[in-house]
């Protein structure tokens, strides 16, 4: 079944926060704390205007989550997206399908640009979906993110003109 | 008089706005909406830890601040910051100060570099002046920011090893 990709709502915050706390765990994708509480996840995650936030819901359950937002400030027109995927539901294109999603919804804002500050390097499968998606690697921040095993490695900067 | 460089207090904002909203209303350095208002200005810039807020302070008056965070997230170890100076008081090495000692209290904290995201490059004295302390260049996101006299222009990557 193909998932629904629609505008988060306050109540989806309980079947968002397994797989937020998850990444957030893991460690190797996202520099959040490990050991952040549901609360202070919903606070970050669930943001209000001008940041959107979306979900892919498939047969009632959400299986991954999108913010986008603003990237350098308030009025910026570039914009500046984050992915979540269930890591239980990989390999089935919802990072694509979200990140598509996200690509239109920031064009219908009128955003110029999309640019990723912060992708870790060793993140491979979402470099690789990012270029295939057109992405290009602007600069890599040299050992910019404390990966759990790896130690530190780049960050990639990544743009695509909207 | 040298300025003190000291930790931002609560009651200090009244004296930060007048030029937070000079910067935020000329619109040439920062994506901030000129007409923010100043106790959502103060959300903004009196930020939490491990946000840190300094000012400088020159006979009773402060003429400059500044902001230190870190850049990808709450346990990012690269940090991250914004210089504010009085229009009033410029040409007179207080951005210098100002980042001299953001500098050292970055290396105070253990971050292991800074990573400006976003200096506008038709903002020469602070492109020069970052240069000038040993950042380079990683990249140009291009047109990623509306410069209200000159369009679009380019947002320079910064980087520092501390």
């Amino acid at each position: 079944m193909a998932p629904i990709i629609r505008d988060a709502r306050t109540e989806d915050w309980p079947r968002i926060w397994p797989f937020w706390h998850w990444i957030a765990a893991a460690g190797e994708t996202i520099a959040w704390d490990p050991d952040t509480e549901s609360e202070q996840a919903e606070r970050i995650w669930m943001a209000q205007p001008p940041v959107r936030v979306f979900v892919a819901e498939e047969g009632g359950r959400i299986v991954g989550s999108a913010q986008l937002r603003p990237n350098y400030g308030p009025i910026s027109r570039v914009a500046n997206a984050t992915f979540l995927v269930d890591p239980e539901c990989g390999g089935r294109g919802l990072g694509r399908r979200l990140a598509q999603h996200v690509l239109d919804a920031a064009r219908g804002h009128g955003y110029r640009a999309m640019v990723f500050n912060a992708v870790v390097e060793t993140n491979v499968g979402a470099v690789h979906l990012y270029h295939s998606m057109g992405f290009r690697t602007l600069a890599t921040v040299p050992r910019a993110f404390d990966h759990p095993r790896l130690g530190p490695v780049g960050m990639h900067v990544m743009h695509l003109e909207l």
